[in-house]
């Protein structure tokens, strides 16, 4: 080890400015709250950063919008109208994805997730974000729906400082792996164990 | 038990109006990421419902801004200029609370804190908010600067539904009693093990 080396260092070959701007995979997952509201949070300083946002969410309907949807989306619009922060698109698998045009895909969530899977992909070997974030992506790779192997040679390879933030629980084994930040939720305890309802302003 | 009443119905008395309304006293700890984040993610949630939002961060200096201060702060002020969501407060402890007259309580953090926290049992008693996130308030709660007792009983006296948030490791055992829902988050793995810097737009 060459001397006067941090021992913190790591013999990666990058210099501090590379390590700085490595793109980062993150996944939030496990049976706790929060997985996703955590990865909404981080939207909010990548947007501070004015990076360039993007949501997919591999939810089943177009009409589950979470408060986030609405947020995130007012900041795009800040962006847009003052210069303040980054850009935010929001995309929702729902009853096809916005760039699609396929409407009736609601009937066939496998091809619809596979087809936003490719289209991720198309925008990861384009550089077309900076910050993603796929949410509830664990369960198309679960289902087998999307090939996890497939995702993580993706993710390996994808250009640039493109971070990418996965949630959803049960995520596999190779998913874990490729992560550079992996979070566990762990529900200690919940309300509706002692029988209450969701919340306005909480759960959705 | 009454007949005909469902067996997820708890015992308590409440309609379900009552329940759904019920003030929420939310803990994030553990030693993993994401613990402030989701806190604030939430409270994007509550500013889509129209909810007024105040945090308090107990934090050492009033330098440290994260992303999300500039973006909640944003998204309050949509609210005042476009009627949008809610209304957002932010206060740091750091070099003083912005309602105190005192400027030079940096070298003194444990009056700080009492006094951040004597100002949110106020505010908690004349109901002045609908959603408060206490960020890394377990800290001074740890260090025995505000009594544990004293918050969990003025917690549990809180009139109205006024939902509450508190993030930060080693929350004490007196105060999970006391919440509805406690969600620990655990590291399983972090890029800094790997000696990689924090990120510009990941840790502010």
């Amino acid at each position: 080890m060459p001397q006067g080396q941090p021992l913190a260092v790591p013999r990666d070959g990058l210099t501090t400015r590379q390590r700085r701007n490595a793109p980062l995979l993150a996944v939030h997952t496990g049976p706790g709250k929060g997985k996703s509201t955590a990865a909404f949070g981080m939207a909010l300083r990548a947007w501070n950063q004015g990076f360039d946002i993007a949501v997919f969410q591999f939810v089943k309907s177009a009409k589950w919008k979470v408060g986030e949807e609405t947020a995130l989306t007012e900041l795009g619009r800040a962006h847009e109208e003052r210069g303040v922060g980054g850009p935010v698109e929001w995309h929702k698998m729902g009853s096809g994805w916005s760039w699609s045009r396929k409407a009736g895909t609601e009937d066939d969530h496998a091809a619809a997730a596979a087809e936003g899977w490719a289209e991720i992909a198309r925008r990861l070997a384009e550089q077309r974000h900076d910050f993603y974030v796929l949410d509830e992506f664990t369960y198309p790779l679960k289902w087998g729906w999307v090939d996890v192997d497939e995702v993580v040679a993706t993710l390996a390879e994808r250009p640039g400082s493109q971070h990418v933030v996965i949630t959803g629980r049960d995520a596999p084994a190779a998913l874990l792996d490729a992560a550079d930040l992996v979070t566990e939720m762990t529900k200690v305890k919940h309300p509706m164990d002692a029988g209450r309802k969701g919340q306005k302003g909480i759960e959705w």
